[in-house]
């Protein structure tokens, strides 16, 4: 048993047996009654080895995460372009705030707060039908984890849509500034369903590779995106990545990483590992209580922080 | 000529030469008189080599950069307790904003938001008298910088100190929550003194070794931190270290980084490198618009991005 | 001729001959090609006469001014339960902010900011179909112009519904804190539809006879509302009728009033007479420039003004 | 007997007795010890007939309400062209907010809260000494209220200033914006001594006669300001007289008011009556908790709202 697989069972152990869980998104019923006490991590290394323990291979929505996808696949489609539709400064501001888009008259701070999260989805949509847009996304994401099996959870998407007022003010906000193109409708309809996809951690720690390996996917050999790309992405992650809790997870784990509200994260060891983690409950910044402790533990033991190793 | 030397006077000779020099801070006369030309570079490895070129021997204002250093102090008195007078997560406001203030009740978002700094001072204040407690922070600089022609500029305190009412606004408001123990006049007193900090280049890489090199000091052998703290306080610079254009820094030059109003950025390359550069004029941020350049040129030409080699 | 009669042709001769006329709305096209000349005035005094000139029988779109009727009919609906719906504050801010509605978790300041509005319409439409709701708020307003003829601009309402992504982003935010109880598509669509009531300035004026006259309608002798709520409403048209030129309005005007982005101005000297004038060109505050003019001529000479005559 | 005595009479006697007092302020000492059981009222009405009751001849600190008399002051001084320095717009903040100054610039939405207050107070310190600006304000005190034996409490003005934390920031971030003129502790000084003057009921209510007379002062028959100036104060009493309450003040009363953080609330009944309540508990907002119950008892019993008799 390598050194990974030895530390990354010994947390699933100790995090499987923490009281700690935090709480559990509740506001969509599918979210709401998954498991608090599922825990699951996959780390695959530079050499593509996978580590894995607990729940590693139970789907979870990936919900948020899903942002770090399209924000490649926009820039694959617009380039540095795509900066004039989204910035990509920390926002200090909750993750759904529109006090942000009225003082900087509708151009969402980072791609990876809910407005910029939908305005690269409405830079993906155009000059296609939702489907058609919805199609490419999915088929990315199995492309990156060489997996057939990646779905969307058709419940999900419906739930997010059906209780989502806020991300609709949002996109309603944008649009009312010229920063959506696409019908409301349609950019939303896309956006509410990229985040309804469901991975696991082994799945997804596999999407990840590229961002860990220069931009290359491992199992190709061919590169997803420029080096200097793979190297911005992770920045962005660094600095954006998990809300207002971003400056903390930079303190606490030292590696770009991204969370969902399905309590998942994905982090990247440049040139070392991609890392997903699972866990529900969130923390009061709404990233994963335990994942973030895991992902700490992991990357102290492995020396793997990009802030000194 | 090695490597690094070679790359270092490339930049600096490129940089002497551009026309777009960004714009010298004139609210003061001693920083409205500095030459818009000049430019400094000094990089020491971790071999203790020091390549430097260009102005690498003038001293210049350090302004903010002082806040790296006051922020290790601050720590070293009072440890983590110090996160309870201030946060650190990134602030999404320019780097005097009192909004965010009245909205978290006092608190400053991070210790680099000239808010957060004051406070941060003011820690290393309590128990001491003013002149202590600059002498301290001076000595610390000399110390890390093995030289002790440090000094503080006078001219620079007296004049921040006559036109400084935006800080004694944030200083006071502060007081009115609680959150400045000392007079406010003596912590102010502090503040504006340790930002006239003057060092060149060479000193100011020097003085940042500690940070690249796992929290020891090089010349003597001994931590200056422990090791994850030189790893926090770089996650710190990475996130919050030049205000709101730190996402920005971020993804251009992919290194822990504090700039300082006088055009002075202090970045650390994690296990490689503490670098200095200094050019006066600064971009619509405030933060060196040449200096963030060069240090783009370089991390590049060296592979030194902590978010992918 | 009356002095009322003089004084108010007077003003409208210097009103059609002045060249400053402030910025016509063209945000939709049924607003922007109205013509910038236009200038009409009706006063209905406490013995119902009436003193009228300009284009005074030109129907123009009422917009925002429908918002008084609206409101008088959901006090009518819930009493002084309205207010936990709704605040009744100055708002500080322009007419469609989300900034105050985040801060004040869905709760509008008052009810003639558009978000205010929005929950007005809300109450009206509760326990009806949007049909049913409109018709009731068309037939208030013919009720009290005692004039059937009065109609909703179709073509105003649906451009306003084609655009408004502002309003839309409003409504679903207070969706999202549950202060909406309909569909939002069913309160937007009422909404969208009063506020593209056309009416001429003789027919609003006497509309807002029962603000000036105790509650009463003169036409019929009936109270239209009690006296105090009458009063009530007018104090909240002077505080909050003019957006964030409130306080200018009543500065120079001294009289209760609601302006609409059509040009026009409802005005109630309580006791005396209920006052209508439109002008479509608007000044910086979204109010129609001449029209607050007129009306500041007309109290001055009538010795109005509520703060002392 | 006369109707209003006998008036005055009952609701001082019924506020006597009621349990719901409100929260006296605590922030300085010589505010904290004030008998929360106190109340006073005084109305002098057109013919100069006083009519009071309960703690009416008992001198309180009339705070804010001097705010009233030295915009009067600047006006007369500098005439219109205050309003560069100030604006005239219902703040929809806390008094003593510094995030609309931030957005505004520096610039104080009106004379009424703390900053533009500040800023008034530099308009009439300038070309003057502190104590000389200081003796102008009460010297026009006791002209307008008769009386030479109005006084300011040193010691409520000493203790101010040695908590007025939030009060220096104010004033220091509008100096940072060049709004002040004068140096920051001169204008400070003069403010926290006018806001420290001590006066009763029957003096405060003879002091706000010009404004309810058409600017006379019906002592001497001289006009102390002139007619639309008058009103024109009374317009910014009704719209920002009572902070965040302003609004409720207006709905509630319907008299222009200038209330107090000493429980006093000074009221205007144009044409009618200057009155003068006070008692020391305060509602959420800040503002007299039954000063403005009593005055909303007055205005009902003699018919006095300015929105419909």
């Amino acid at each position: 048993m390598s050194d990974i697989a030895r530390i990354v069972s010994e947390i699933a152990e100790e995090m499987r047996q923490r009281p700690d869980r935090g709480d559990v998104a509740t506001y969509i019923p599918q979210l709401a009654r998954v498991d608090p006490n599922a825990f699951g991590i996959a780390v695959v290394d530079a050499a593509g080895n996978v580590a894995a323990a607990g729940d590693c291979e139970v789907p979870f929505s990936i919900q948020s995460i899903s942002k770090v996808f399209t924000l490649t696949l926009a820039l694959g489609k617009v380039g540095e372009g795509l900066w004039t539709r989204v910035g990509r400064e920390p926002s200090g501001s909750p993750f759904n705030s529109v006090v942000q888009l009225e003082y900087e008259h509708g151009i969402p701070r980072n791609p990876f707060i809910n407005a910029g999260a939908i305005a690269v989805t409405d830079v993906i949509l155009s000059g296609h039908q939702p489907r058609e847009a919805l199609g490419e996304i999915l088929r990315f994401m199995q492309f990156l984890s060489d997996d057939r099996s990646i779905y969307i959870d058709e419940a999900v998407a419906k739930s997010e849509k059906a209780t989502g007022f806020r991300n609709i003010a949002l996109a309603n906000y944008m649009k009312s500034f010229g920063v959506l193109e696409n019908p409301v409708d349609f950019t939303l309809g896309v956006y509410f369903h990229h985040c309804a996809i469901a991975m696991s951690c082994r799945q997804l720690a596999m999407a990840g590779r590229f961002l860990a390996m220069h931009g290359f996917n491992p199992t190709t050999g061919c590169p997803v995106v420029p080096d200097g790309r793979a190297r911005r992405i992770n920045a962005i992650m660094l600095t954006c990545g998990h809300y207002d809790g971003s400056g903390e997870f930079a303190y606490r784990v030292g590696l770009p990483g991204k969370s969902g509200v399905g309590g998942g994260i994905l982090a990247v060891a440049p040139g070392k590992a991609s890392i997903a983690v699972w866990s529900p409950g969130l923390d009061a910044t709404g990233n994963s209580h335990l994942g973030r402790i895991a992902l700490e533990r992991l990357t102290k033991a492995m020396g793997w922080s990009i802030f000194g190793a």
